[in-house]
Formats: C-alpha cells, structure tokens, sequence
C-alpha cells in the first residue's frame, strides 16, 4: 500500500505505536499469527498483549508480509531481538528502495553481537535505518497518556522527514542523530530493570535502587561511549529518561520480572508466566560480550547473565553489586 | 567533648546520620528544642522526627550548643536551610580551629542566594567546609538499609580524613571534591521532586515522571556546570542517584509535597501538615534567581517557584512544561 506505515510486530508496543498512528496515518500492522490478525480484525482489540485498549478502526491489521512490505514508505520494526533477522529477511525482498526503517526493538542478537540496525543494513544496505526509543511504558501511551520519544538517524534530515512521518498525538517525537549510542541505551536499559526489580523483589529501598540505577547509568555511558555512542544520549530521553522509566515503573516486564525473582520465583516460571518476552534476560550475555570486545567492564550486566545462565541467585547477585565499590564516586577524589 | 562529633539539628536526617554513628563514634546529637532533647535522651526515640526507630543509647542529645561544639573535630549541620545561617552564628564561636564541617542540608538561602557551605565559609573562613549528599532517604538508613553517599571537600585530603570519620556501617561514604556540584545537586533536587509528585497527583505514569526527572536532570546539570560543578558529579550518586531516590520514593517528603498538590489539596493545607520542612518549596526561588545569575534558564523550577508564590496551580505548571519542548533532544539533530 502506498504512502503507508508498516508496524511488523503485534506484541504490546508494535500494537500501541500503531493504534497511535492510525488515526492520522495509513497503518498496517502486521501480526505473525493469522488467528491473532483475524481476532484483532474483528474485535479491534489485541487481547494477547494489550488487552482492555480499543484499537482504531481504521488500522489494517494482516498476517501477509509481503502485501504489507510492498509499496510502504516506513516501516516499524517491533519484533523481540530474537526473532529480528528472521522476520527482517521476509521484509526485505519487498521493501521499496526508498523506504525507511526503524527499529522499535530494545536488544543485542545472540551469536552474532549485532543491534537491530545493524541487521537491517546488512540485509538492506541501501535503505535508511534508525531507531525509535525513549521512557515509552506501552500500556501508558495506549491509554492516551502523553509521553516523549526520540527517532535517530545518521542523517538529520532523514530523521527530521520521519518525525514528521510520526503524528503520534500527545506522544511527541524529537530527533537525534546518535543512532549507536540510542540503540545500546535501550537495550542494556532492560538489564539494569531486571537489577532493579530484584532489589525491589529483596525487599531493597529506593535508596538500593536509586544507587543501582546511578551504576546502571554510568555503565551504559561508559559502553556506549565506547561503542561510538554520545554522552548527550546517554543524559536524555534515550538515557536516563528509559533507564529510569523502565526501572521504577510496576508496569515494566523486565522490572517484574526482576521482581519476582526477587521474590523467591524460579526464573524458569517467571518466564513460563507470561507470553510476554523480557529482553533483559535474552541480551544481558551478548552485551556483556559486546562491551568486553570494546574494553567495557559491566558489572551488573554481568550478574544479569551469570543469573540467566542459572550460574547465581537473585540474592548472590544484589550482594555482589553492593559489595563492590562504586569506583566512579572514588576516582573523583583521587 | 574531644574527638566527637556533633550533628547540629534533629529532624529526621540529623537523627538518622547521628543513630548511625553513636555505636562506633563518640556522637552528640544537638536538638534546639530542649523538650525534644530531653524525651530522645529518655526514650530513645526522637517521636516528632524518625518515630518508632530506637536510637543507640550511646546517643549523647542535648540542646546545649556551645558545651555541644567545644571541642568537636567534625560538625554536621542538618538544619533547614532557612534556619541554617542562624543556628551556625551559635555554633561559629565555640568551633575549634581544627574542626570540619560538613553541610548535610540540601537548599539555598533566600535573600542572599548562598549554599551552605558558603555561609560556613563566611562566618568560619579557616575551617574546613564540605557537603555529604546522595540518595539518602532517612528513614530507610534509620531501619538499617544499605546506602551509599558521597562527602565532598575541595581538599581531597580532608575528604579521605571526614570519610574515616563517618564510620556509617552498611551506609557506605564516598570521596569527592566537587563541593558547588554535590550542593547544587542537592539543592535542586528537591525542587525537581515535587514537580514529580504533582504529576503523579495528578495522575500521569511513568513515562511522564521519567521524561519529567529527564529534564531535571539537565535543568541541574547546566546551572551546576555554570557554576563551577562537574558534569561527572550530576551523573553520580549526588546527581542522578539523588534525584531518582527523591523524585520515585514515596518517602521523600518533596515528592510527597508535590504529590498532595496534584490531588488538589492547597499548598498552605499541606504544608501545615507536616513539622518537616519541604526544602524544595522554600528553595525554588533562589534556585531560580541564583541560576539567572550565571545566565541559565531553570524552567521546571520556574514553575514551582511560581507554585509556592501562589502565582499557578498545579494543573497549569505541569502543562506548560509537557508543552515546552525538550530543545537538548531537538538540538542533537541540528
């Protein structure tokens, strides 16, 4: 469809992202299940990941890739890191050659190391690619909440053209043009959530959590700088704002799902209790690997991964970030 | 007393520090109130301030400030910042050449626009002055949390020297030397907590409270800058780490301020319910007039400057400030 706006990934943020969209832009969205596609068709509403939300009448909802791809001029790509490549090479034999994509996406593909974007501009080394990211708790903006985000791209006026493309109502959108440091933002945020929902879980205060959010912070800066990242992304929406949107908010899954962990529930039924995907404990291993091949030591992602790999408890793991001291306060001194 | 040390004020910060300090350090805890000094030193218990937390019984309270400070080698002030000049006048001539103080009040005095440690200075110019800051929500170090914190001396020396002396068990002291930074921090962050408890009063998520401390954060960190702080100071535990414990915490007294506001109940209400001081409204002002001295626009501040003068309400500051847009974003892609 012509001069449309693909969203490619019906969980909660593809289906709230498009649901924004639709009343002001012609938007598909499209789900990998048909039976999901027919039911959100019929009942405009996704009872899988965002139930109780009417969705607009007016947004195209199909499990056909290519009749979506064919003729779009953005698409949105809102698929779990895992499972990116895969959709993303059914996209690629129909994109136009002038259509842009974005990634919705928060993570680091196992294996391979690589961040969404770059997946795209491998498969599709000509189109435009940035990301969208920001404090963006789905359910929030679903319900009409206003909020702030940040669309990057390399270039300017590319990312200018899109933030124009995305009429998103009372959630605005601001450009940028760090593309790098927006993408490792985003996904070490979900890590540092996990951190922080075990805290919380332990019975920690805010004052544990505010401090694991600081190390939290200082640890994404120092890898993202590394990585080719801004310090400006790191202190802005893209930074701080997610980081402590997604580790304060009971509505973030990757925060629950620290929690519960810290609770006592094994991480096998956490997982198990939600169709959900927490990509903290998916990418925590390949961004600990990633920062170690730029030089960057992380020490709570490390947890985060040692705990993933049931190589710790929730209770070792808290220990040993508040046993460590937080050099960053003490160089200052010396 | 030789060798102690005196923490000077017994609201619940000056209570807590002092709690955690009596078991390993000869500590005097000054009360202005005699009636108060003299219930705490009965029953162990500071009922007005940290109710229901049993202080050491090691805990020397009095209300007699110059048998108090003769002799003390390290004085913690934590008084209200409007009380602040007013008390050190009793304490200047009693102090030992020797001795440091340390500010543990986060605000600015109104009128002459001076932080703490700049009002010791004036009145003691040969002792050592510094700041201890930090995400400290008191009543969670009162019942035995972990914590951490940063004590700042522009001699990083004298530092090392205060930190040995705060032997503050599981609430663990870092080093620094940015005194104007970590007393910026302190100051602003109150302020930037009430604007977040109006907008969760007022019903807005996650996203908005994020995006709100987002613009906090930066509104801190370029008056510290122009004024003599450290960018590294505002994205440690005196910056961020500061401001989200006092913006997310339903025990911060400032978000709890702003929090009443949004649900509607007057300022002059709220404030005459509480003994305890929301630093945050009696400092906005100067903060606001302070920074328009080194030519930096303080627009969250404005609006709750012009809350506490009575000049808007609630609803009204919140939405001029969702409707600014956020120009360090925007000027990234320029």
């Amino acid at each position: 469809m012509e001069g449309t706006v693909v969203v490619v990934g019906a969980g909660s943020w593809g289906t709230t992202i498009a649901a924004l969209l639709a009343p002001r832009t012609s938007t598909v969205l499209w789900c990998r299940s048909g039976e999901l596609a027919g039911q959100i068709a019929q009942h405009h509403e996704n009872a899988s990941y965002l139930a109780g939300i009417e969705l607009p009448k007016s947004l195209h909802v199909t499990s056909e890739l290519a009749e979506a791809i064919s003729g779009a001029e953005l698409v949105l790509m809102a698929v779990p890191s895992h499972g990116f490549r895969t959709v993303f090479e059914g996209v690629a034999p129909h994109l136009s050659s002038t259509a842009a994509v974005v990634s919705l996406t928060k993570g680091v593909e196992r294996g391979t190391h690589s961040r969404m974007s770059q997946i795209v501009r491998t498969l599709c080394p000509t189109n435009s690619v940035g990301v969208l990211t920001g404090p963006n708790l789905a359910r929030e903006l679903a319900e009409g909440q206003p909020g702030a985000s940040v669309v990057a791209f390399e270039d300017p006026a590319v990312a200018a053209q899109v933030q124009e493309q995305l009429h998103l109502g009372v959630f605005r959108v601001y450009t940028a043009t760090d593309v790098v440091g927006c993408e490792i933002a985003g996904a070490v945020k979900n890590v540092m959530a996990i951190a922080a929902g075990i805290s919380d879980g332990l019975g920690f205060g805010g004052n544990t959590r505010a401090a694991l959010i600081t190390r939290g912070l200082a640890e994404i800066t120092r890898f993202g700088i590394a990585a080719g990242g801004r310090q400006a992304t790191f202190s802005g929406l893209a930074g701080v704002g997610d980081l402590v949107a997604t580790c304060t908010s009971p509505k973030s899954r990757n925060r629950s799902v620290g929690y519960q962990l810290g609770r006592g529930v094994p991480l096998s039924t956490v997982l198990a209790s939600t169709q959900m995907v927490a990509e903290g404990i998916q990418t925590a291993a390949p961004i600990v690997e990633l920062a170690a091949s730029v030089g960057v030591e992380m020490p709570i992602a490390a947890q985060i991964a040692a705990l993933a790999a049931q190589e710790t408890s929730p209770q070792a793991a808290l220990a040993a970030l508040l046993e460590r001291p937080a050099r960053e306060e003490v160089d200052d001194a010396s």
